[in-house]
């Protein structure tokens, strides 16, 4: 398609007080006037590098093919890398802090990483306090727009990036698995790091019920299909909208009954252990 | 005009924090690369249906022709359908639950409905939760791009549709107005389900004073033609930018001083009554 | 480039909850549907004239050429006369009472003014109450559309209006300066009204020390290039983003350390007066 215009999605942990998110959208249009730019979030928690990275690896399979800005930058005006990454047809951009890593590891890994380090692609900057603005910004849309990644500067080598931190349950001995809390929704919906895979290789079947420990309370939960499957007040888990277990409530919130926040540890205990 | 673009206006209880909005924005413009979306407001409060049928109501006159998207949705995961209405040359998506229905009778009701159900214009779902990504917003931006309704499901009878939910005032015997809140706004503004006509059928003219009780409080309220009409701290009452009646404080919340929110029952008492 | 879009840069003070912000877009592309719309900010705090004309001062700069669409409206519904603003080829829309003024003065003063009293370009009002929607939104859009400026009302003498309130800092005779807190930012880090060129002026380099006073409290602060410059919990001045003084703490907020907010008195001692 010919006509289809340049596309940069744009994740941060600017918020949406401040003027932030709106002048770095301002630098990009201005390079390139056709440019498209979908939001996916920017209320990321101020500085959580993993949190940002687990919204963008929720995200990254639905976004137009393009480019990726993703600022969750605590090191700003330090010497960390602002990099960007070309994977198949499509680039990510932000810093070198892991908060690209998971999207980047979900689309096949990286193919050529650069430092943004040519200042004929920046902003001239006031102060060294705004790399979304004057370096980052004006990277993605240059990408967009079609200039060649290692116009940007020079080349990195991939093995030296920051891991991402995208926890993994552990598998105990005795059978029970670690897992943690990866994220808590709008709705207060648990997202776990454990698949239900995990729970069929135990023997539980949808419909079956496992136990739950979060600090010194155990819990039972049926695993049910959907949230209208809940009796009132009952905590289930279910398979959520990007495949992965979530603890539920129907119209209510689990985080707020288990006292649950992002990296929360759950113990998940299965029925012939118990 | 031949180079206008399709719009989408789109309207939830997503939140802005997580990533919801900006995927299902994500999913509309991969579909269609050329899409324009109008963000309504995503900070319905959750689940709540009333609310977002009217700030859709009190929106829907000033869209653009296209798509409405209205996604506040407590039955995701349900039998509830996902539907979509034609209304003259636009269309409404959302779930069947009465979401759309006070905007479809402002514009004069639907033509014609079908239940979104062919999985040709859907994305292939990970979980059941998130109909909004995997339902609604492809069956919006679809009809945006000119897919014909009936191409997305079967046809609904309109008959069988849920009810919207807008109350409406009750006409005492003795003469006074049983009315309620309809909505608090961002300045504490609290808009009534009664218009200036009803006031005036009632004897009282702009200058006038209305007596208005919540719970045991009973106040007497001047009929003002603007905000800074108000004396300081006065509770005043005016027609609001929406054509209907609002208590206000000029400068400051009236939500606040009447312990005010929606449902809130108001009871208006008029001169000769007293 | 023939086929640019036009652009309106849109700042309020309309929050993101109620769909104020979302019925002005639609307003706006309804209008001119190829209009592209930056979202500046709308969470400047209600009714807060300074805070706004600072947020579009320190965005202005980045904006792209076309139309600034600036609504913090305290005085709605009164005699305030909404204007638009010529600037070199830019325009600056809003109610006449200073928010316009910082960023007008910054572009270098206006050459034409006029008041948006023609009613062909203002939609029909059931109320007073919202001229965003009903006066100023459609008159940027037309701005950006090529309609002259002349047409959308009579010329208004730029020396009759309402101007900004940006504080300037007072020297005082012993040689400390008392300035302010401008802005506080989502991360906590303290604007002030002070550059940098005025520490050199007299005689502190980076590196070098200055004392800070908020209320009873001194603080002795050191100028650091970036945040990470500072030690664990160490309150430094650095310059900003945006070339101004900031006070800091490295991943934690100085605001919450000196309890300050914008409008907050901050003296600054120097090392020669102490």
């Amino acid at each position: 398609m010919s006509d289809r215009p340049p596309f940069v999605s744009f994740l941060s942990d600017y918020g949406r007080t401040d003027e932030f998110v709106g002048v770095c959208h301002a630098v990009m249009v201005d390079l390139v006037p056709d440019l498209r730019i979908v939001d996916i979030t920017h209320d990321v928690p101020a500085f959580d590098v993993r949190a940002g990275g687990l919204a963008l690896v929720r995200a990254v399979q639905y976004l137009p093919e393009g480019v990726v800005l993703a600022v969750v930058d605590p090191g700003v005006g330090t010497q960390r890398r602002c990099i960007a990454v070309s994977v198949d047809d499509s680039f990510l951009v932000g810093p070198d802090n892991g908060v690209l890593a998971p999207a980047v590891a979900m689309l096949g890994g990286s193919s050529e990483v650069v430092a943004l380090e040519n200042p004929d692609y920046q902003l001239p900057a006031p102060g060294p306090t705004f790399a979304g603005r004057d370096i980052m910004a004006p990277a993605a849309a240059h990408l967009a727009n079609g200039v060649p990644l290692h116009e940007l500067g020079p080349r990195v080598e991939p093995a030296s990036l920051a891991p991402g931190l995208v926890p993994l349950p552990n598998d105990h001995e005795d059978g029970h698995i670690v897992a943690e809390v990866l994220w808590v929704d709008r709705f207060g919906n648990c997202q776990l790091n454990v698949g239900p895979e995990q729970l069929h290789e135990r023997g539980v079947e949808p419909g079956g019920f496992i136990g739950i420990q979060i600090g010194d309370e155990q819990r039972r939960t049926r695993w049910v299909h959907a949230f209208a499957d809940a009796k009132p007040a009952e905590l289930v888990v279910l398979t959520d909208s990007y495949g992965m277990c979530a603890l539920a409530l129907d119209r209510s919130s689990a985080a707020f009954l288990l006292k649950a926040r992002p990296g929360t540890p759950v113990e998940i205990h299965f029925p012939e252990q118990r």
